[in-house]
């Protein structure tokens, strides 16, 4: 790749505008051109961009990146990838001709773990269903403030990838115990996170908060199922901030009905959830849109990591997010 | 003080037991002397227990310390307090025998902070609106999404004693601009934050979150009033975990009904807020039942705090929370 490199944006125009404000965009042109005003939607139409393309970025409403995209781009030796996963736009293709595939997904896994880390926090010291019954029945009593509090609770993380690793790291400072169940994962690796390994029976028995950041794959629908969610302690809360198939939907809504568990979730199953579905009424349930990921200001995290790649690739750098083909079998 | 002290617990009986759990009672026996099962809540029961005491705990319901108490203790050094504001329960008698005082208030601004810092980034995704919103009229539109975000925000700070300095280094990881109203801080000492001096007009005028930490004294009952309320911008959020009486309960709640701005508060003023009060109804408006302070487990970090500075005493090293008799006037 030339010291001055020509590159396309591959996504919709609000991917465009969100994750690459003028802050970004300078720091962007600073090594590459790349002509902002024009993020493609459909290769059929990017003619001479794609002709004379050094890299591509690709982000939210790309189109697929496959081999008639690439015949059109003859000097194409980049995809960094302004999102998280890479699997739904890019073909195998890609990694077969040598073009080096990078990924935003540790950008993206910032925001999350953030928003994971400030519900852990309202969870431990039960600050949302206190709200609700503030409200309803007014001042608590003391002996209802007893169980709560962030010091010397358990945390289970179930899937310790990228998000769950971050989790870990901004929970630190609190030295709580950290339980962490991850098929991918060795003792050593676990250990080296300050965690200890547990398998899911276990940590879902012995965890005051449960926070599941597994990938959605064949083999993790229900993952958190009703046999799992029986064995939680009471008083527990679950957290579901990575996608709702996870969690058993109606098994989940039994347990938090009887109000020995909460929960607080980010994703549902089905999502959105219908209007007037029974979880939306139990106070001891908090529901948001799938806003834990970047949202707003935070798209420009992805936009940032994005060109960092793209000035580390011309610098002739290792990058940080590169994306291995056989990384997307595991949910990249 | 000898190698081995002498102490008595003052305090009510929840607090000795929430703040001094067995692993804290341990630690303490290390180097003292002290009966956990006396928490003494009338000195003039204590008898010989103060007669004999190098030190006492003091935390929640501690009887007064007055000279009656100090003349039957004349053993006494050290006045170590589990919890955070001396100036109730302890006279100016005792700095005048040259007794030390401590305090645990740093300790107890840990948990104000964290549940600060888990607050304003809900507040910057909008994430408690939004759950609202997602529950009586469905899942939000993309619009409703852009004005949402932790990144390149500005977060106002009312007050950088001990709670909103942690806030603020709490904040550091996230690169926001971080705007300081303390009348007692410098300029250089606002820098050495890593954030701005404003005043307070400036300061509500161009934050998204401002959060207050302020003391409450005559000359701070309304700091945030109707018309520092008007400057704050559309959708921007206030926060207050310091008392009630520092903000305008009336102002407050016109400016959230009509939805331009949003409010987070675990005090309010009065408190508890009666049932049915007006604020309880807003969609914008969450109210915890004052629990950002130490709550459950949380107290065992005061306890901790106490028996780290009782151990440096008998060790005749410098302590950590020195309260001098000047500090009660600005709040201590």
């Amino acid at each position: 790749m030339p010291t001055r490199a020509r590159g396309v944006f591959a996504m919709s125009d609000y991917a465009r505008r969100t994750a690459f404000p003028d802050a970004v965009l300078q720091r962007l042109a600073t090594v590459a051109e790349i002509d902002p005003a024009v993020p493609i939607t459909d290769f059929r139409l990017a003619g001479e961009h794609l002709a004379t393309a050094d890299f591509l970025i690709t982000g939210w409403g790309s189109p697929l990146v496959d081999v008639n995209v690439l015949d059109a781009a003859p000097n194409l030796r980049l995809v960094a990838h302004a999102a998280g996963s890479v699997k739904h736009h890019l073909t195998a293709d890609v990694w077969q001709r040598g073009i080096t595939v990078s990924s935003a997904a540790d950008a993206n896994a910032e925001p999350v773990a953030e928003y994971t880390r400030a519900m852990i926090m309202l969870a431990c010291k039960r600050a949302l269903p206190q709200a609700n019954a503030y409200r309803t029945a007014g001042w608590p009593l003391d002996d209802q403030r007893v169980d709560a509090g962030y010091v010397e609770r358990t945390i289970g993380v179930v899937g310790a990838s990228r998000i769950g690793r971050r989790v870990i790291e901004l929970l630190r400072p609190w030295n709580v115990r950290v339980l962490v169940s991850d098929p991918y994962c060795s003792p050593d690796q676990v250990r080296a996170l300050g965690a200890q390994q547990a398998n899911l029976d276990r940590l879902c028995a012995e965890s005051d908060v449960v926070t599941v950041h597994a990938p959605e794959l064949p083999e993790t629908r229900h993952l958190i199922d009703d046999r799992l969610l029986s064995l939680m302690r009471d008083s527990s809360v679950l957290i579901n901030t990575a996608r709702g198939s996870l969690v058993d939907t109606e098994a989940l809504l039994a347990h938090c009905e009887t109000g020995r568990i909460s929960a607080i979730l980010d994703v549902t199953d089905p999502e959105p959830l219908p209007p007037g579905h029974r979880l939306f009424e139990l106070p001891n349930v908090t529901i948001t849109p799938h806003l834990a990921g970047a949202q707003g200001t935070e798209i420009a995290l992805l936009g940032h990591y994005a060109v960092d790649e793209v000035i580390r690739f011309v610098a002739q750098e290792p990058l940080h997010g590169t994306v291995a083909f056989e990384d997307l079998a595991r949910g990249a």
